[in-house]
């Protein structure tokens, strides 16, 4: 099954922080033990690329080929791979799961650590990297690499997911939906349930959707931008609320007063901190529970009094949705074959690789996929 | 079964703040309808009193009878009155049970919100007082009352419990005990799980033993007061660890590196804020939690990185324990009398009701029930 062949492709290199990705001519060895070679055939651009494009992210490397949001086909696989082979449609995930570690095995988390330490250093879980360009050493970016043609992968970090599903669109699952989509529906008792979702970009539509699609009773989109309101009604939610219009009371006085004593559920999709603080006292007491998805700018934090958790309210978090992706990213793929979650509406624009510095330009606002 | 007759008797009345209780012949008006009228046999002294006799309570009412921890028999009833009758050895319970409101009957809280307001506000749930003295009202603490030989209580703050068990022990589960065996004993994963429990006071150590009826693997007491350590180890501790003697590193780092990567519930029963973080970052990523029990002063705020809960921790809170007291508290009761829960230990001093200043002022560090 293994196989010895560099292939030679196109990528976008990112040589240095704050500087424009660079198209060049990269050698991607041969998948080693336990991974996988694919061809990547469209990406996703996210925040969290340009977050550490703009060398925000302590932990980024460079040179490096960064994008996490991708869909292609298996090229080849190593030794140890059993459950991909060539020809198969995947997705890459930055967040593995192996089925084998203590975060696996739990059954409480989809966070498995198998190869975090390894991929956080931007290499593969054996510390050396597939990618070779102008003779150097190129690192790998959240395990998934998708800015270039083709990429190496360890096996715990890829699914095989429909092979009718149009990998321009699917891409988008590898992160942003997702992580929205999934937060909402993995809430136990969102049935019914008064949600509010502050920040309806791409994942708190996704998360809208997630909650209408659990059955939730009252999906409160609130956003500053009124220009969101056509989308989160279109996406499911009851109620558009712009905080800047509330006056004389804060956000979450007035969610508290309109729902009889606060929200069931909210979720915080804007990675603001005060942000943050709103959507957790906007919950109800005894019960209400606050999702954080958003991720904050380094060294912020959130803050509150004791006795909004002493009276019952729940703060928390997830990642990735906290779906975990081999077990549960096909049946989301599932989800959007079956017309039960929206993802064409998500693809706003399309772009060669070429143009792939245009597309993080273009980003404020859109999602944005990239032709590879 | 309603009485027409007043009561007169002794009680400690608490006249204005930061001054002693005065012992003072009241009067105690018969019970109204939906109230019982109850002999006061003992009554713990708990921090709460002491922090609303001090001033710092901004809601605290004055002239009242403070105390919240009690238990004796019921004197006589007023109309409406089904579950309690006289004679009947009860408990009463400042975090009512009304068992229709929606906080009741939504089957995730203890908080009861029936009498709330009134509760609050030093008054029956009618808006007017059970006690007079020297011709004035004065006011009640907390829907409980027990700094007095007779109180008034709704019938929703009251339960009756198994005539066996004696007064002056049976006082101390009318809050703190139950407080900290209710918290960990309610946590659903707590069976096999690595437990800290930051601060063991009358709270923590009944968290110690909660967390051991439950099951708990390793429970690991942390107290800056090495003279602790006794007390923890005879309620089921594992562990003590005194945090003035971890040096180069934070407590929650050196519990998190002990743990194999923290805990699976970390418990606060100290009230104060900076513990607060520390017993949350100590929780295992992926899904440890930690129950803030503790009260903080007022104004003080928690706080944390919010990729701590991005990361799988869950910052949560519980008040009484969670524990629902009329349909819950006689069966902790029964735990006590089987053996399962130690409450005698905890009983370490006893005072008439003409010591009561006394005994707060031998408060710090003990336990104290005044015989009344």
């Amino acid at each position: 099954m293994s196989t010895n062949n560099i292939i030679t492709c196109t990528a976008a290199v990112a040589w240095e922080p704050s500087k424009d990705l660079q198209l060049e001519t990269i050698q991607v060895l041969p998948p080693g033990p336990d991974e996988v070679r694919m061809k990547v055939d469209f990406t996703g651009v996210c925040h969290t690329d340009a977050y550490t494009l703009a060398g925000h992210d302590s932990e980024g490397k460079f040179p490096s080929i960064l994008g996490h949001e991708g869909a292609g086909v298996v090229e080849s696989v190593g030794d140890g791979v059993t459950d991909v082979k060539p020809g198969d449609h995947v997705i890459p995930l930055y967040t593995a799961e192996c089925k084998e570690c203590k975060f696996c095995k739990s059954g409480r988390t989809n966070l498995c650590q198998r190869v975090r330490a390894t991929q956080g250093q931007g290499v593969m879980p054996d510390g050396t990297v597939r990618f070779k360009c102008r003779g150097q050493d190129v690192y790998h970016f959240m395990g998934c690499s998708t800015f270039s043609q083709y990429t190496v992968v360890s096996k715990h970090s890829v699914v095989a997911v429909d092979k009718s599903a149009p990998a321009e669109k699917s891409c988008l699952l590898g992160c942003g939906i997702t992580t929205g989509y999934g937060a909402a529906t993995k809430q136990s008792h969102i049935k019914g349930a008064n949600v509010a979702i502050f920040g309806v970009g791409c994942v708190g539509l996704a998360a809208v959707q997630g909650a209408k699609a659990a059955g939730a009773a009252r999906i409160i989109a609130v956003d500053t931008n009124n220009k969101k309101k056509e989308f989160a009604d279109k996406h499911g939610a009851t109620d558009f609320i712009n905080p800047l219009e509330i006056h004389d009371k804060t956000i979450q006085q007035h969610l508290v007063e309109i729902t009889d004593g606060g929200l069931d559920y909210t979720f915080d999709c804007t990675g603001n901190v005060g942000v943050m603080r709103s959507a957790l006292e906007a919950c109800h007491k005894g019960w209400g529970e606050s999702i954080i998805i958003g991720v904050a700018a380094a060294g912020k934090e959130i803050s509150t009094r004791p006795f909004q958790l002493v009276t019952g309210r729940v703060w928390k978090g997830s990642a990735f949705g906290g779906v975990k992706g081999r077990s549960e990213l096909p049946g989301i793929v599932l989800d959007y074959l079956n017309k039960k979650l929206d993802v064409d509406s998500f693809h706003t624009h399309s772009r060669s690789l070429a143009e792939i510095n245009e597309a993080f330009h273009d980003m404020h606002g859109d999602v944005l996929y990239v032709d590879l």
